[in-house]
């Protein structure tokens, strides 16, 4: 059976925002190092930074159907996140469908398959992560799944969770964590901050975090050749 | 035997230069959907854009002997479009093949294998789609052919030809079928404009298309939420 | 047993700044068409050149602490050159990292892994090679060594060899021929510019480096048509 | 924070036996067509079939600490499914492991990573789906989680899940829908080999499926040649 | 338009029955070393060899209904060749469409997507050479054509083309040439047996070829250690 | 330049022997888990061993001239190891080299690239690890290296070292090393074959290797539930 869930409940608009500053890097780690999608999604163009509460849609191999179902379901801040049930790398999305994403307040779009016309979508600031840039057409015949659960590039996403995506990739935060980690992000950030003046000083990161006697402990030698070792 | 054809019927000029607005993407689906090379074809710098006539050449993997066959064979407003016969990512052109393909009119490379000297090819504005970047030199032992049919990154690519290659990728339309895809393309590129502004508008999809009767028959089930399914 | 080599015979310095105006596929061809590495190793961010010598650290799978220890062995004008003893695409190094390297004067990082805060890096100018862009965080656990010879993304590279790096790609330069190809390369620039202006003005690579002859012993056929052949 | 649950709820015994007949391809389709991990997990052997309840482990790359503590949690029956937190080829599993699985009743090992000792498994008996055959080593210092729900090369699995693997690749089918799948797959299986036997013997797929109207009405043309199209 | 060709002009029984000895690096050779399909068109048993004439089929990806289309077209010693409008490994095929191709005499399948059911076709002795193993399921929602040419794992097929697979993977031979290839294979294979009962008799491949003389000319040095060169 | 180093010290007969029972697992593990070939270097057929040393053959991409000049290098126990200057998977190797290898006492090859006849090969019982089984034919056009130091998948291979292959891939063990590597191999097998009856007997790696202490130390938590962590 194909369904639509209508009712999805969203990370809350304000944590959204406050999400604006933060990277992907920063909060794959405040959130326990997990929700990363695969290296291979990559952004069309660079820089480009977006956060917002997902829509998930899940379609057949070369069908780009419930691209259109999945439109109708996304609010003024989402992030649409698209998933093909068998690896394809097909264009299933192009300027039209952006101009429609765009029109219904939609931050970006995630997919695990192939994109085309990026070069007008770079021109209409619409940004998109994919697989792939391919201008492969695609059918509306078979149906597919809206705001389900589904596996994107690796990575488990719930509609209603947050996507974070920049230059460095995609990271989903998890509905019910993300205030939480939005906190230990900032928390992050501020620790980052000091820390990257400190080195930039010269001070080393062996010293900064007192690693060298764990390292010599651990059995690490300092040489002055190797045939000294 | 190797061979280089030197009598070759190309897409009439004056057909070429009126696809010199049109996108991959539309290309593509104009001539029922056929006739794109794979997906891993990139540009070496973005945006870019050509319309050209297929000069074709076979090379040996890691010799590039032939290339410097092929472009006496070229003329202005052509495409050279090189294939290896097994696969193969070496550099196999830089910007001294580049000054005479530019000298000879030539708009651009399309090349089933890697390119180097990118810097100065970008440089020079001499756009190169090709399958890497990679520096590996060649040889210059082995024959090959030049303006034979051969397959270039999985498609059928016959001298004369039309290649056009944007940021999204590369499409070849065949010779005969060039007037009457050009027709096509215009009509869809007039659709698509005016669909575009409906859709930026506001218009669903799922209305413009008239999609929702034959979803309903399909079986596409609206629910509130996932226990509702 | 885990090692850190302090003592490292480098290129000259005279020596390597020669080279600050010399690209990768010049001098992979002075060297006699060797010391690449693999393709798929590529910039964050284009245009970049650097050159400077090889300071190299083997890291454990997801694990970057010794990129902590490699830090300290760095002096003005190395580049950092990392591999993993398996293959593993970990955000083994971000905008913190970077910061340290920078202090100490190093020109870049080429990683057979991957590498975050690619937007950072690009802003502080840090140019990076790596075979991914990935958030992956990575663990302090497990020793590895620096200053060991190592093969990185398929080429071997001693501590002390110079590194050159660009659009197109990394080579490694053996130390005791850093002079040696340093020389060949400025004889193939002076040769190179030559040919260029000469290819630009026209002529034909067929005449200029006299392939007819030996094409027609090899035996290369022209024909009209693919029936003549 | 790393966690071992010890209370898993299992498929029941009596339904996992009657899986002990039934094809992963018979399964993916009985559910829906869902649940099948990436075409690239492969046998180590063949022909393997089995069928098991899961026993989850998520371990670091290059560490396969987390494998010994998943060990203990195992029961007669269950099959252990291991993922690691970001892409890796390296051994975590041979023979030692496998002596210790194999005395707990465990049926076989689906890890979306490396195995070695494959002679020895194979002489064994304990088969093993796997992404990659490789003898890179592990280390032990990093922790990781046990029955857990994880992404597993591609697909969600939660402990106690029922797993089934034969030549064609693993399914995963959720433990609440086991007895339900069953049902379906037992009666697919009687169709099937119904529908073998009249394809056997000759009736065509096009009249027992009574496909051709639908096809006429699509607008599929027969032509005694293409020219004729 | 979607078409099915039903006439097509085979390669003649009696010469297809005379390529049966023979093995396709034979007959790539034979033939001037073309018509190759990809290194990752693989059989799923071993060891297998059939040789017949194509019958073709092109199908959207994730979508077998022209198989079934495909079915009635072929005779007995046809070998079908399938190929997808766009890069897909989902399972087009199992043992269902086996009976029917067996049924008819069809020799085996060459499919540059998925197979499935790879049990049952071993048991059947059926064999396939196909790009991957996966099971998930295919829908039957769009036309396709039957018996036109394609590009199939990068190699241009033609309908009634010969086709020849073995443990080493598979050629294709253009229906015009097979007499002509037939007979230099024959040749080769007469040679090549004289050949290897000399080098079995330890006569050194550079004295039976005369390739001292010519290796001393391109300056090939022997030293006795690396220090001489 | 190109060379053929003519005196090639080699691992002592005696000490190659006594590898003959050794897989590669425990040889990387016994050397301080270094020297392992690529994961993608795979055997022909299943269950192979061999141990020889190493005869080294760099060779131009397409083209497998040298392959001829190092057979006569070749002494009885010796392992051919064959790696092209950049990636290619042509067919280098066929029964004809095969031939004339084993008339020569060679044990086996180990190719980066492509092998092809590997129904002959199976049946000469001559054992090929590689890239790739691909029938491409290649020319004989290009000088490469004989006998000097390579990168063979990703893995440093000098002269006279010692290759030992299995069902698990290929090691090298460097020359000097190979006595000190053997001794604490055999060591390790004596240890692990009385691991592996204990593992048998039902106790538990947790505590034969002492685990617990240290894993609750790290924060490892059992918890009843999920909810419970």
């Amino acid at each position: 059976m194909s369904v639509v869930v209508t009712r999805v409940e969203r990370v809350d608009t304000v944590v959204v925002e406050q999400y604006s500053g933060l990277g992907v890097a920063t909060l794959h780690e405040a959130q326990g190092r997990c929700g990363l999608l695969a290296s291979y999604m990559r952004p069309i163009y660079r820089p480009a930074h977006i956060a917002g509460t997902a829509v998930t849609c899940e379609v057949a191999p070369g069908d780009n159907w419930m691209l259109h179902v999945a439109v109708e379901q996304c609010q003024p801040g989402d992030v649409l996140v698209v998933a093909p049930t068998s690896p394809c790398e097909d264009g299933y999305f192009g300027d039209l469908l952006a101009e429609s994403l765009k029109a219904r307040g939609v931050r970006g779009l995630i997919i695990d398959a192939g994109v085309r016309d990026i070069a007008t979508l770079t021109e209409m600031n619409f940004p998109v992560w994919s697989k792939a840039v391919f201008c492969q057409g695609t059918v509306k015949e078979t149906l597919g799944n809206v705001n389900v659960p589904l596996v994107c590039a690796g990575a488990l996403v719930n509609p209603g969770d947050l996507i974070v995506a920049d230059d460095d990739g995609v990271v989903v935060v998890p509905r019910v964590k993300a205030a939480a980690v939005l906190e230990k992000a900032n928390q992050r950030e501020a620790l980052e901050s000091e820390k990257r003046a400190t080195l930039a000083s010269g001070v080393l990161g062996l010293d900064l975090y007192k690693m060298r006697e764990r390292l010599a402990e651990k059995g690490l030698k300092y040489v002055e050749t190797l045939a000294d070792a």
